[in-house]
């Protein structure tokens, strides 16, 4: 049994724009959780800034709105990811952990 | 037909040590093409003090020698990777290969 292992990181591009990477799935998964975008820069130890740029930057990236603010209401304004950024979350979890699968099976064939 | 792409980088490791990624496989191919060390380091635009730090590393993680000095001769001393880190290197290759393939099919399958 080999004691090598494979790891990966995969991202999605849109027209050689980063559209998601582990780092902002783990953003957007925050801000779900927290309901807004300045909670979930603090829950991720980044600046707000920085977590609107990336936000910001996938928005653009993207075919649809990922990440929406919402103004007022009762609770206030708060910033929601939308059905269609949920989906892609969804997708590029499936993708990565059926990249793991494949790269294990790939060097299980092999006798390094 | 989407216009999004996956994207991945994969890299070897033994034991939580990281055996081989995309640099060190280039710096390889390097060294089997110059014949040495410094001049690998030289066309790979690298410091000789970091080419070496990154060969000692892939030695130091691979369970048999892959890259060995040769002493004197006609030639003088020279650098070689052995025939175990040229099959590492053509695992790596053929492994990536594939991982973009499989990334490719899955990304096909989705309507995004």
């Amino acid at each position: 049994m080999s004691t090598y292992r494979i790891k990966s990181r995969i991202w999605i591009e849109n027209e050689n724009h980063v559209l998601l990477g582990q780092g902002r799935v783990h953003l957007l998964k925050a801000i779900i959780r927290e309901g807004s975008l300045s909670k979930a820069a603090k829950a991720e130890n980044m600046s707000y800034k920085k977590a609107w740029d990336l936000i910001n930057s996938v928005n653009n990236a993207a075919k649809e709105t990922v990440v929406t603010k919402t103004i007022g209401g009762k609770k206030g304004g708060g910033t929601i990811v939308t059905p269609y950024g949920k989906k892609l979350i969804e997708i590029f979890d499936t993708i990565n952990k059926n990249c793991w699968d494949f790269l294990d099976g790939q060097l299980s064939q092999l006798d390094i």
